[in-house]
This record gives structure tokens, C-alpha cells and sequence, in this order.
């Protein structure tokens, strides 16, 4: 059984694709059938894969990485590829084609020997290959009715990809807007073969989160951790990429949301007293983690820390328990502000009714961000806004959710309670009456250079709850205990 | 003084980058003032930053590496930016103006505290710094007589660098093809400031291979090799971004010159028996490294294998020999390739006169690529094929050649010879009576599987010789004797 497998790291079995597919394909009949001003013949869903990206014009590389769409559907690791699925629309029929780059021999010297199509149908399972510049004499063929292309905005990037280019295109009928919300939705709900997965990789980069966590320690870089944990992400996991740039903030950095930009690139020395925020996740076959620790520095929590600290715990946890098929996203980013908001009034932070309080908006000064969102093969996952789901909420404390989608068992999201301390924000709050009112100010003032907390978990929706698949030491004592055990790598 | 440093790495003084602007503004002023129409008046340099570069339509971006000649001029981490150099073309005087992007208060959520103006200037030591929604203001007020942008063609990718577009461009006289080979040429000799960046990333990358060395053995994944490699190079030394894709070829992995791309990910575990050619180098402040070391997996060289790697190592020690200013590099490459059919010819392989190899093109049948190429900000490095230089020359075995120069010190070039044994190339040569007629046939097949040897420094040239920045072992005696101090790491 053809498989993707780095080392000792998980076999991806090439059904997940074929099942994809087949899921693809039934979803867009079902979609689209009614529609169809036809019925019998060939529809076709024709992907572009993945290019290689150069860095400006030079002779280097990004180290490739499949576009994501392509990856759902096929699982090709390597770049300049086609593929098309064939749906026969009377009877359902499905049927696979790759279509691979052909290379001069020369190629040979530079990329090991060439395969042939068969040895690229056995490695994904595909039912027919051929070279891309068959695809034209592939296509006539076929003879399709329609060929669906795929184009769309990303709705948090708010990028859009755009139809591809074929050979031939003039001579069919074809359609660029009708394939992405059906293939975003297949994305949403996750199959058991994606979910083991994505369990796997959230282990990886739980396991390395742990081992940074326990090597961290005031003198030490923060962007030392982000190398371990690469390092611990590849090495022992297979995983040649991260999924996103890793957030490695020690002190006040851990209050900036994305940090570890080019401008702020992990390298501040790590402070004794300081708090780090780790948010950190690998990639593997095209799949994401996306997990995020909070951890004092020097393995134990002051006072204030522990508050924060237990403050965000308590919305999480408060989620963690109430999230389940049939229930509002919106309504659980509402619950962990809830929570939120009441610790902070019971630690004195904030005073006046928590409801009113809520509707203020207080909660957005403590956590600019939503409670989480979508994930799978985008860590930023596709399927936020799709034309039939909720639109974006238009408050401000709201508008930042990145879905408002009634969750469903299948779907995998993060949920990332926060707390952070953001000198504008702090201030804009203190300027505005209508949010004072709620802040005991000289608290809140004394809280300026304390950074932030975020707990980042990524979760399995089910029927009855969650399914939390970042295994890391949540509570202040588990961390605390984890760190007493050192790692000191000897590099 | 400003310095762009990572943790305890090399503090890269921004000095480096106004010396290199220095030498830039003569020689464009020496290139270009003798066909000016005007003999006073601002002549402006303006060129465009990298920008961030997003994984297609997804919410991920690359991790942002900056444009290479941007960074030459102008040593600037963050994306988004426009600099100008103006040049008094009567007095020679020149300014520096560096545009960085204006971004509203919520952004600081995001990125942390936005730098001001001043912060930019004392961080990059520029004379003036503005926002890039101002510049068209400045250049109102420059009233430059000629704008001098950006673009070219890289010789070794065949990609082109586009000028870039900015507001009120249409008022102006601009010119966008003067200043791509100038600016190359200034980047081909190497400042002190530069050579001492080179230094560091070369001895990080040295000590990471190594590191490597001592840590692989027959079991551990190639791609294990590359991963501790990253890790030594980003935690140790600073370096973020490796200057290419590792390759880490065992077995007949080894000669594959481009192996560890996407469709050939390292994946291979290392056997007993094996060579492994691991070619890699990290990247500091934009500065490249480029070293690979050949080893047995098992740590002993076989006789077979110690055959082959004497032969290119004693390529590598007549070129390393010979080089220096005022020598061909075509000579060089001739040079390597004389002395490895010497070397094959003595242990039986091939039978004949050497010359007349040489001429046949025997050599690359075991040495398909050039002797080496200009490194410096990028990996292969601009200047190869300048207007005023040697033209690429058209036998095939020196066509692979990524320069043609006269070396002068100052230089900073790859001595990398090779001696491999791919299929494909051992067929066609077996197949061409002309080149067959020098082969010890049956021998020559024994070593189908054998993989191939590549041995690449770094090296400075000089007056007198050249300076090796690679301090790896590079003898059968020393490798062997570095391999018995193994390296476990815990991870």
C-alpha cells in the first residue's frame, strides 16, 4: 500500500487522497447536479498544482511546499503537476489523472533518475498518469461537458488563487467559482484517515514543545527554542516544515500576537522573571499543529503570572467543556470572554457587572484576537466564510473571529484563549469612558511590561465534546513539575 | 554603533552596508559620468525591497529572506522598504534614504511597538528616513536628473529582476538597465567588512558539518543530518535561513547533484557502506556558505571509496594550489579535471592520454558541473556573466561553467570538485566510442552503485593564493579519525 512516510514518522496511506476524492467528487454532484444543463457525460475537476518559488531571481529555492487544494485532493510532493478528476455525472464514476512534468535526461544528473508514470501511479494511487503536456490530447479525449477550475479568496488571508492555465482551455466550457466553496466545505470535516494525521503531527509538536519548555531559561535565546523545537519537529517526526513562523516571545514579547516576524526575529535573551509564549506547530504530508505554550522562563510562577496564568486556564477550560457538535463558535468565544472578564474582576482587575462588561467590549483589550479557528492543511484553515455559513459578526469584539460557524462533529480547530498587556490598547482603553469604568486602573497600570498568556490547543469537534490533541502540562503545577526535569542539549 | 546580530553570533556592523554603498555610488559615477548629459544635479539610485511572499492564497508567509542587492546597499531586515542613494554627480556626495512601510496602531497588536523614524535611522545608520507613502514627496523635492532602477537577468536561474514601479515614476528620466551590472560588479569583490561575515558563516557551517559527521551512522535518516545542521547553524551561530536546501545524499543518493529536493526529501536511511555527500551551508545577514564534505556512513573509507575521494581531493589540492589573482578560472577548472582523469587513469579506470581526455570531455563524465562559482549574498552569486566579462564558453564540458573570469582578489569563490557515477552519463559515455575508447569498461561498471564524492570550500582569493574559509577534515585519515568521536544527540 502506497504511503508518505519521513523515517519512523507516520505512513499517510494514499487512500486518504482516493477518500478524498471520492468525497470531493460526491459533494460536487450533490452540489451542483440540479445546476448541471446536462445529464450524462464527463464533469472534470482540473487542479494545478504547486510551482516552485524562487527567491527574487535568483538560483535558489524556497524549499517547496504544496498548495494545499492540490495536496487535498492528490497528495503529490512534487512541484509543477496537474490533476484532474473525471466524475461521470449519470452514473458517479470517478476516476484519477496526474499529470507530471517530463524532464530532458539532463534533469537525471541533477534530480536522481527520473521516475516513469507507472512508478508515479503506484506511489499515489492514482488511476492513470501522464505527462503534462499530454493533458491537451488527455482532455479532447475526455471530452468533458464542463471543467470545473478552482479560484477563490481566502477569507483571512483575503488572497485569492487564481484559475489555472491549460493547454486548450479556449475549447471547453469551464467555470472557476463553482469548485472552491465545495471543496473548502470537504476541507472542513475531517476524515478519519486526516484526523490520525493530524493527531500525529499535534504529538510531534506537543513532544517538542515540552523539550523546548524544559530547555528554555533566563540567558538563553528565544529563537533557541524555535531551533529545537525545528529541530525535535524534524528529527524525530519527519517534519521538514513548520506550519507557520514560529512565535517564540520571552518577557513583553509574548504580548505581541505574531511575533517572530523578520522585524523581531526570536532574539531577545530570555529574562529571569519573564514569561515565554510559545506558539509553535509542525507540518507533515501538508497537514498542520498549531499549539501554543505559556511558561515562566525560570520554571516557576510569580503571583501575577499564576493569576493571568489561571485567569486564561479558566476560559479554556470553560470551552474545552461546553464545545461540541451543535454548538455556536461565536457563543464559546463569548463564554471564554465571560470567564475571562470574571477572573479578572475577582482578581481585582476589573470591577461592575461582567455582562455589561462583555458588551463593552472589555474583553477585546485583554485579547485582541478571536478564540480560534479552523485547521488541517492550512493552519489558518479554509472554510471561515463560505457563501451559505454566518457572515462575520460586525462587532468590534467579534469581528476578528475568523469563523462564526456552528461547529460540527469532524471539524478540527484551535482554541486559544488569551490574556496580554498591549501599551496602545491599554491605553486606547483607559481613554475611553465606556471602558475605564470597568478597570481598576492602578492594577491594571502595574501590568504593563508583563507580556501576555495564550493556551493553544487543537481539537477534535465530536458529538459529546472535544477531542484535545495537544498533549502538553496545562495546569501551573504540571509545568512547573515538567521544568524541574532540565533537557540541555548539548549543542 | 549599529550591528545586526543574533544572539552571540557575529555583530555585523552596519558600516558594511555604507562602505558598501560608497564603493557602489563610484563606481557608478565612474561607469556613467563620462555619457551623462548633465554635469550637476542629483543622479538617484532607487531600488525596492524584498517583499513578504505568501504561501499561495493562505494566510502563511515564507519566512522573509530580503532581496539580495537590497540588503548590499542597504542591510535592512524588514519587507516593504524603498531605498535611494543620491549621488551629487559634480561633488560625488551622496545621501542615503531609506522608505519604510507606515502601518496603523492595530498592526502593533500584531508586530509589537512600531519603530519610529528615528529607530529606523539609528538601527540602519541611513542619513534620512521617510515612509514609502512619501517618497513621491521626496523625489519632488530631490528633482533628480536621472532615477537609476533595478533590473537584470541572473545568469544562473535565467530569471529576471523586474524595476520596480512607484508613485510619480512617469515624471521622471529613468533608467533600468545601468545599474544591474555595475551594482554586480561591486558585489563580486568582496569589502573587509564582507569577507568577515563570510568568515563567520563559513566556520558556523563548518562546525555544523562536523557536527553532522560525527553524528551520522548507518541507521539515522539523511534527513537527520540535515536537521542537525539547521539547528547548530540557527541555535550556535545565529543563522535563520540556510543559503540553499540541504543535500544529504547517501548511497547512490550521492550523486545526485541537486538531491534533497521535494521529490527526493532526504529520506533515505543512511547504510552500512554508504557515502554520504552532505552538501550544505547556513546564511548570516544575508551572507552565504557553501561547503560540502563526502564520508563514509560507517566511518571507514573503503578502498574503492578512498580511491575516489584521494582523486577529487587531490583535484581540490592542485586548484587550491594554483588559484590566485590573475589566474583563469576556465584554467582552474581544466586544472581539477586534468588532474582527476590523472588520478583515474592511475587506478585503472581509464587508459589513454590525459590531454586528450581532457579534450574528448571525459572529465564530465564523472564531473558534470563547473569547478565552482562566485558566492557571496547569494549562493551562486551575481557576475558570472557580466557584459565586460568572458562569454560562456560553448565546449560542453566548460558550458557548465558558472563563470568564465580572470580571478582577482577579493573574490570569493567554491573550489568544488566531483567525481560521480550516474547511470545515465555512464551509458552515454560507454555508448560514444570517442569518449569509450578511454574507459577500462569493466571497472568503470563496478562502480554503478557507488554514488559519487564532492568536495567544496569556500575559499578568498588573494595576491599571492587563496584563503580557505572552510575548516572542516578534509583527508581520509582526518575525517576518519574526526568520525570515531561520535556525537549523540539526545534528541
Amino acid at each position: 500500500m502506497a504511503a508518505f512516510q519521513m523515517g519512523s514518522g507516520y505512513a499517510v496511506p494514499m487512500t486518504l487522497f482516493r477518500n478524498n476524492r471520492d468525497r470531493a467528487g460526491k459533494a460536487i454532484l450533490k452540489e451542483l447536479l440540479p445546476g448541471l444543463k446536462f445529464n450524462d457525460g464527463n464533469l472534470l475537476v482540473l487542479l494545478e498544482g504547486g510551482k516552485d518559488q524562487s527567491l527574487y531571481n535568483t538560483d535558489v529555492d524556497y524549499v517547496f511546499r504544496q498548495e494545499s487544494y492540490f495536496q487535498y485532493l492528490f497528495g503529490v510532493k512534487e512541484p509543477g503537476c496537474y490533476g484532474i478528476l473525471t466524475i461521470d455525472v449519470k452514473t458517479g464514476a470517478q476516476k484519477s489523472v496526474l499529470f507530471v512534468p517530463r524532464f530532458p535526461d539532463e534533469y537525471g544528473t541533477w534530480m536522481g533518475e527520473l521516475l516513469g508514470l507507472q512508478e508515479f501511479k503506484a506511489m499515489y494511487e492514482v488511476d492513470e498518469v501522464f505527462y503534462v503536456d499530454e493533458m491537451s490530447v488527455y482532455l479532447e479525449g475526455a471530452s468533458p461537458k464542463l471543467i470545473l477550475t478552482l479560484s477563490g479568496t481566502n477569507s483571512d488571508s483575503g488572497l485569492t488563487l487564481q484559475p489555472p492555465d491549460f493547454a486548450g482551455k479556449e475549447k471547453y466550457v469551464t467555470d472557476c467559482n463553482l469548485l472552491y466553496p465545495i471543496l473548502s466545505e470537504c476541507r472542513v470535516i475531517k476524515s478519519p484517515e486526516e484526523i490520525e494525521v493530524l493527531r500525529y503531527v499535534a504529538k510531534v509538536s506537543s513532544d517538542a514543545h515540552i523539550k523546548v519548555m524544559r530547555f528554555m531559561r533566563p540567558g538563553r535565546m528565544e529563537f533557541e527554542g524555535e531551533s529545537l523545537f525545528l529541530h525535535h519537529a524534524y528529527s524525530v517526526g519527519g517534519c521538514r516544515h513548520a506550519s507557520y513562523t514560529c512565535i517564540c516571545g520571552s518577557g513583553t514579547n509574548s504580548s505581541i500576537l505574531h511575533y517572530g516576524h523578520a522585524g523581531a526575529p526570536n532574539s531577545k535573551p530570555v529574562q529571569d522573571g519573564d514569561l515565554c509564549l510559545f506558539d509553535m506547530g509542525a507540518n507533515y504530508c501538508g497537514y498542520a499543529a498549531d499549539i501554543t505554550c505559556t511558561f515562566p522562563a525560570n520554571g516557576k510562577f510569580t503571583d501575577d503570572q499564576k493569576f493571568i496564568y489561571n485567569a486564561v486556564l479558566d476560559a479554556r477550560n470553560a470551552v474545552t467543556e461546553s464545545a461540541r457538535d451543535g454548538v455556536s463558535w461565536v457563543d464559546m468565544h463569548k463564554l471564554a470572554g465571560r470567564v475571562l472578564l470574571q477572573r479578572l474582576k475577582e482578581g481585582g482587575m476589573l470591577k461592575g457587572d461582567v455582562e455589561e462588561m462583555l458588551e463593552a467590549g472589555v474583553s477585546g483589550v485583554f485579547q485582541p484576537h478571536g478564540l480560534g479557528h479552523l485547521i488541517g492543511l492550512d493552519v489558518h484553515d479554509v472554510g471561515g466564510y463560505l457563501p451559505k455559513e454566518p457572515k462575520r459578526p460586525s462587532e468590534p469584539w467579534l469581528s476578528k473571529l475568523r469563523f462564526a460557524r456552528i461547529l460540527k462533529a469532524g471539524m478540527y480547530v484551535t482554541i486559544e484563549p488569551g490574556c496580554y498587556f498591549i501599551n496602545w490598547l491599554m491605553d486606547r482603553a483607559l481613554a475611553d469612558p465606556n471602558i475605564a469604568k470597568f478597570i481598576n486602573a492602578e492594577m491594571f497600570n502595574r501590568f504593563r511590561n508583563f507580556g501576555g498568556v495564550r493556551i493553544e490547543d487543537d481539537v477534535l469537534i465530536t458529538k459529546t465534546g472535544v477531542e484535545n490533541f495537544a498533549i502538553v502540562p496545562r495546569t501551573v503545577e504540571d509545568i512547573e513539575a515538567t521544568m524541574t526535569c532540565k533537557y540541555d542539549s548539548p549543542v
